[in-house]
This record gives C-alpha cells, structure tokens and sequence, in this order.
C-alpha cells in the first residue's frame, strides 16, 4: 500500500493544507464512497452537495469551496487536474511478467530494449524495433518492421500492421488496429479497383489510443498522430489523416481521409468528419456534428437536431423539407406586406 | 435431429393446435423457405402474403391470422415470441471440447469450475475465477482477478481486463473489449494528464454483448450492467456508465461516461448519448438521434432530419443556419399585420 | 525492385506516352514527394499546383493537362484508375511464411488446398475448406465449416464463426468478425429472449473488408455480401442484410437488419440505415445520413444540417422544435394577407 502525508501530496501538486498536513492518505476515491485514510475531490459543482457528508481524510478543493469542506481541505487551483496526479500517485506499478513468454513467437530479426514483455501467444514480426520497457500483453500481433518507444505499452489482441513507427510513453488499448490498409478505391466502370496503400503510420510521444480503434496506413505518404494525442474507443482515421499534438477526440468518431486536424483541437463523440478537410488549432467540436467544411477559426462548432418526443418530432422533422420554400413563402409576404403598405401610403397621400 | 410433435410445441408455448396435433415437427424456417417436416411463423404482416402457399408443415400464428392458414397452425399470443422459444428448442446443444486446450496459459491462481472450456491460445490472467459450465473460446484474454459466472460463454478474440465482474448465463461475442481504461483526462494549460482508471466493470445475469462492442472500467467506482441487458455489436459504453436491467441497445451507439439508463428502455443503433445525464425507465430512442439532455419520463423520442434527394436537401440544409432568423422575421411580419391591421380598423371608425 | 520502361507503363494501362517511352521507372508517389525514376499522378484539380515542380520522371495525366506537364506524361482518361493499375504492380508479392506454423491449431477434418498459409496461433476449425493460395495471418479463429474460396487473404486477429462461406480473392483486414449472431430478441412481457440465429454468411469475390468490421449471421437465411462489395472500417452490417455486387460503403455505417441494397450503390461513413428497407441500384448517400424509408430510385440522397458555430447553432437547433409552428403560421399569415388585399379591394370598388 502506497502512504503519502497531506503535506506530501500538496507539495507535488503545489496546493496548499487547510488543517492537519500530517494526515496519512492512502487511497483516493470519489466524495460518497471515500473512507477515512483517503482523499476526494470536488471538481464539477453538481457533485458539491456530497462535501458536507464526506468520510474523506482530505478533499482537494478549489480556493472557493474551502471554508464548506468539513475535513482537511488540499487547496489547488484545478482541482481535476490535481486529483490526476495524485491518483497516479496511488495506482502503483503494474505487476509485470518481465521477459518473453515461451509461446510468444518473435522473428529472430526483432531488436528488443532492455526490460521488454512479450506475452503469451503473441507474435513479433520480422525487424521490429522494441524500446527499453515495453511491454506487449497476450494476443499481440506485430507485422514487419513496426518501431515501439521506450516504455510503450499495448494491452491485448493489438494488430500493428507493416511498418507503423510509434512514439515513447504510447498506451494502446485492446482491439486496436494501425496500419490496415485505406480505403483506396478506384472506379473503372462500375467496378472497383484496389489503390495499393504504400504508406505507413507515425504515432508520436504520449499518445493514447482507445479500445477497436483502427487507424489506417496512408496511400502513398503516412498517416500522422502527433505527440500528445489521445483518442477514445472505437474510432476511425482514415488513410492520410494528420492529427495534431494535443488533440482529443471522444468515441465512435470517423476522420476520413487526407483530412488535416490542428493542435489542441477537443473532438466530441460519433462526429463525422469528411475527408480533404483542414482544421485549424483550438478548435472544439461537440458531439454527433457533422463537418462537411474546412473550419480556419478557432471556436466552438456544433451541428445536429434536438431530441423530441416522437410525435412533435415527426411533424418537425417532415417540416424540414420545407425549409427552403417556407424562407421563400416569408419572403413573398414580406414583399406584399410592403407592397400593401406602400400602396396604402399613397392612397392616404392622394 | 430433434424432433417433436405439434402438440408438444404448443405445450412448451403455451399455445392451442388448429389441426393435427400429432404431425412430427423437426425444424424451423421462414414461410418462403419451410418444407415439410418444418414449421414456420408468421409474426410480421408485411410476410403474411408467403401465408397461402407456405410448404411448411405449421405455422405460428396470432388468432386473427389462424382462419388462413393453409397448414396446421399453432395459435399463440405473441407468435414472435413463441418462434424464439421454439427455434431455441431445435438448436441443440453446441459440441463443446470440454476441457483445457494445451496450448492455453492458465494461471496457476485461477480457479475452475466443473467442465470449463477453455480455447487454443485463450489467457487466464492470475486470480480469475471461472463458474461450472463457462465455454471460452480460442484466443480470448482475461486480466487479472476476472469473475465469470456459471454457464457464461466467450466466443474468440475477446478481452477482459482487470476485475471485470459478470455474471450467470453471460454470452459474449468475438472481439468485444470490456474494462479498458475509461477516456479520463485533466487539461494542464492544453497538456492531457491521463486521469488513472481505478474501477472495474459489473455485469448482471444473462446478458448479451455484441461482436467488438467496447465497455470501459469506471474512473473511481464501477461501470453497471444490470440483468438481462441486450447489447449489440461496436456499442460504446463510456466510464462510470449505468445500464438497467433488460435494456436492449442496437449497433454503433455510444454512451458517455457517466450516463444512468433506466430499466426496460430501448435504444436505437448509431445514437449518441452525453455523459452525466439519467434517462427514465420504459424510455425508447430511435436511431441515430443525438440526445444531450436528461429525460425523465417513460415515451418514444427522436431527432434527425430527413433523406432528401440531394439537390433538395442542399437548400434546406443551408436554410437550417437560417432557422431562428425565419422565426424572427415571421413574428415581426406578424406585428406589422397586426399594426397594419390596427390602423385600418381605426381610419374605418374614424 | 521492380522496373518498367514508362512506354511498358502506357501499354499496361491503355494510355499514351508524350516523351520519352525508354524512361525507367522503378516506384510511384505523390507530385509532392516523387523523385527521378518515379511515376506520378494528377487525379484531383486541387494539386494542379504541384505539377510545375515535381521531380516525378513521368506524370499520369488527363488529355487536358499534358500541355502543362513539365516531365514525361502518360495520358489516360482516367488518371485515377491508372495510377491504381500502376501502383499494383510496383506492390510486389508479399512475403509469406508459406505452410502452417507450428503453433496453428488446425482441425483434422479441415481440408487446405495447395500453398495455404496459416499464421502463429491462428485455430481452424472443424470442416474448414481453404482453397489454394489461401493466406491466413497470426491469431484467426476460424469455427466450424468455414469455406474460403482461393487466394483469400486474412490479415490477423480475424474471427470467421461458424459456416461463413467466402469466395475468391477477398481481402480481409484484422480485427474483423464475421458471423457471429445477429441481434434477435422477442419481448415476453418486458423480458428478451434471445432468438437463435441460424443462418450463416455468405460472401462473394473480390469482396475486400476493412479493420474492426462486423457482418452478423442471419437468423433463419444467410446474411449475403455479393461480388466486388468494398467495405471500410467499423461497419455493421446487421443480420440478413443483402448487399448488392460493387457497392461500396464508407467507414462507421450501420445497417440494420434485413435491408436490401442494391449493385452498384456508393454509401459514405458514419450513415445509419434502418432494417428491412429496399435501396436501389446506383444509389448514393452521402456522408452521416439517416436513412429510414426505402429509396427506389438511383440518385444522390443526403441528410442532416450545418456545422455552425455553437452559439448560432444553439439558437436555430432551439428553433427546430418550432418549425412545424412556424410553418403554421406562415400558412395563418398568407391567409390573413390574402383576406385583407380581399377587404382592400372590395373597399376601392365600393
């Protein structure tokens, strides 16, 4: 078990102690279910009615909710962001099985680092380069010449396909897939020819890559994912995407290909992005919206409808076809209406 | 081959013979495709034209249709439901290879109920605890400290991470990842810090989960699958999710995290749920809606716009951006109609 | 590496060198990055400006741009499909590790045709046919009487369950499943029962089938992919769908169960297509549409509305729940409108 002091803990998120800093934290839980010897956290307002009747040792709080927290309160100016850091103070390391498990099979052109994993019934291709502390869980397969940093780390039933290179510190999920082929159709006639995908993918540092993603190798150049990104589950990138550092984008997102995403972009859930796009840096995207444009300003976008009961739905949504002739029907009676008025003045006039 | 008489299907649905109660019936199909021997259902009007010249040698039928069937009929309630009973009774039992397969790593900690199978190639990570009667397919990998009740079953190519909990009667299909690490981040001046994953999943009794359908491990407590639930294929279910019993979810929907579904709903495919919000119990949503609210009462909902010949929806798809100005002009063509009327009115009484 | 003269390249393609035919070409790649010994390619007006200065030795050309090219130009009338024509052949064969490994697990009832691959740790199940040349990666699981027809191709971490049957020449991408059951469920009384799904999946030629991709099995008859059908990633195609010859569809689209779509048909990413609809022949629809009726006309269909900044957006998606009252009152005030120019003129001709 992992022990740190109040004090101990302010120190490393640079918060300051309201009350005793010798307290002993060795847990971290949520508001309702925190017991004495752990720390919570109020960081969303709505969870703000639990502070009075927490069992927590300490509650990381915001300068503003101090003088209401019952216990000893750590006093931060992003109360998310320092629970993060304390919470991984108490994850501990992973119990690994350093070393390669007799049923993995790894080419013997693999060059393995120091301190690697290979787990059970994995497969390691022909010239892949493995960093010092990798780890690589059961189900793995890797195809030729993939490059993993040092301290990567990828679950279970992974598929790295030829020639993905990848960052240091990079988390990948189960199910995930980079490098598959593109979507590379060419149409001769009705029937489809296959465009062979001669490209690769490149994964920076610090990236994290949700469970059944695919990521697809480009065409003839590659796909790029920058430092720093992270993406949910079951998300796909099409071939020739580049995503820039610092981008997070939610689940069951589909980026299609050759589009161009900035730094420090937030993408929501289930969006679709058409392909050919650029999107600038900082730029926000709520859930479900459909991007069919280039976006060059940073800002918020949106798009979709509002949710309904099914019968006021069903007349809106049949309405819907009517748009452009209901803007035309508004404007013919406002031209009547100033036709009528202008007729009426100069009758009055007369 | 499994055979029984009319008479005996009925008693198993609780349902009455219209004809000979003693014809031998050894399998099931549709009205177009049933032969002799077989019997059919008619459970959808739009097949009720396949009635009349149905070779099958009965037909499940609700009261109103048995007049026109031109076999023995089996008169029931719900004929949907009772073909689902009965087509059950014909599958049979699957050849299981009992046992452990050689080449299956098992650790030595895990305990294992009476007759479980366990598949070429399939990880059982330390601690997991597997029930009597639990089939594991080839290539499957549990973490550690997996619970798997009695009679569950793991078709291929499925994970389940660390302290995943399910229940009796549990059938999962291929590639499904269920406890990955939840999308949990703390921005740090545009810096993602990885907010560690410390709950685990709880799945209920006889659930079903769909092929590379992907349930994250909650942030601080657990994620919820209650009994019964019904999931479909590349569903996502974010962190800290709550989902009542007997809630059946169609393909491609995704869940944010902390999300509370209530019992007995019906979800569409390829709808987007945000986080943080409850939905009431008895709540159907149709597919592909967006709902960014809670919804607190029982009833059908929706949102979306309609397909349109493409030249068609263009002008209307523009005119969206329009919509609130349209409402604003018409309340204002309606003021000067008002006014214009007004100042008629009063000339005529002057 | 493989060479050819651009004269040999012109001859393989159907098109017409302008220069030097003896030109040695050795690989292909973007204007951008080409350099001397490779081909090029001008498909797409938007990189019209990189042709002045690519250092490509040859450039594939429409008729109307080979006045502007300033290397050698092979010129077709569909630069696309001859670029796909030209990169195919500078794929080369891909390497295989031809034989079984000795870590496959394969069933004795299967029957392997000649030169058949089957990758480490891939389980082939009982009365597996594999036709000849057929290439089978690391960790498949093929269950029971799994059909693939010649030169199949599967790349890894693939489940094919039980009685799939394949074609000729199909490409599949990791991650996929193929078969599992379809999401048949009959409510008794608030409870699902789950409907057994007895059919199977068959697949026609050249049908190539992207990363995390999931076909269901059907219920009582075959879920049906014909000839040339290309999918991309993360599809559902639910159970009993039939697709028709050379349709091709985009990443993250769903398909729900028993609708028919038609030869031919083009569907883009991330749409959702209800079940038991009829879509015809030359179909198109565009990108996130929701499509809920039949289409019995070929044509470009499309739904749904305008990424907008947020707070533009937040007020016109409020409004959509008023345009069944907007249209009403447009109605109201045309007949008002009209009923006054009426009382007007009835006025003047007192």
């Amino acid at each position: 078990m992992i022990t740190r002091t109040l004090a101990e803990l302010a120190q490393h998120v640079g918060g300051q102690v309201q009350g005793d800093g010798a307290t002993l934290i060795s847990g971290i839980s949520t508001l309702q279910s925190a017991q004495g010897g752990q720390i919570s956290f109020l960081a969303n307002s709505r969870y703000r009615k639990f502070l009075q009747t927490t069992q927590a040792s300490a509650v990381i709080v915001a300068e503003d909710y101090a003088a209401e927290c019952p216990s000893n309160a750590l006093i931060v100016t992003n109360p998310y962001v320092a629970y993060a850091r304390i919470a991984n103070l108490f994850v501990g390391s992973l119990v690994c099985d350093n070393g390669v498990h007799p049923s993995a099979v790894v080419s013997a052109s693999a060059r393995l680092g120091a301190r690697v994993t290979i787990g059970p019934h994995s497969v390691i291709g022909e010239g892949a380069v493995l960093g010092n502390d990798v780890w690589i869980g059961a189900g793995c397969v890797l195809g030729r010449n993939v490059a993993i940093g040092a301290d990567g780390r990828l679950e279970a039933n992974i598929t790295l396909w030829h020639g993905t290179q990848i960052g240091q510190r990079v988390l990948i999920h189960p199910g995930v897939v980079i490098g598959a082929d593109g979507f590379g159709l060419a149409n001769d006639n009705g029937i489809w020819i296959k465009v062979p995908q001669l490209g690769s993918v490149r994964i920076g540092d610090d990236v994290e890559i949700g469970a059944n993603t695919t990521i697809d190798c480009g065409a003839l150049e590659d796909t790029v994912i920058e430092d720093g990104v992270k993406l949910d589950n079951l998300i796909q990138i099409g071939h020739n995407v580049h995503i820039g550092a610092h981008t997070a984008i939610a689940a069951c997102t589909a980026v299609a290909g050759s589009t161009k995403i900035g730094k420090y972009c937030g993408i929501g859930g289930t969006v679709g992005i058409v392909g050919h796009l650029e999107i600038a840096d900082h730029v926000q995207i709520t859930g479900m919206s459909m991007v069919t444009q280039s976006i060059s300003a940073a800002g918020v976008y949106s798009s979709g409808t509002p949710l309904e009961p099914n019968s006021h739905w069903h007349k809106n949504f049949a309405r819907f076809k009517q748009l452009d002739e209901m803007w035309r029907r508004i404007k013919q009676l406002e031209a009547q209406l100033e036709q009528l008025n202008h007729s009426l003045h100069q009758k009055d006039n007369q």
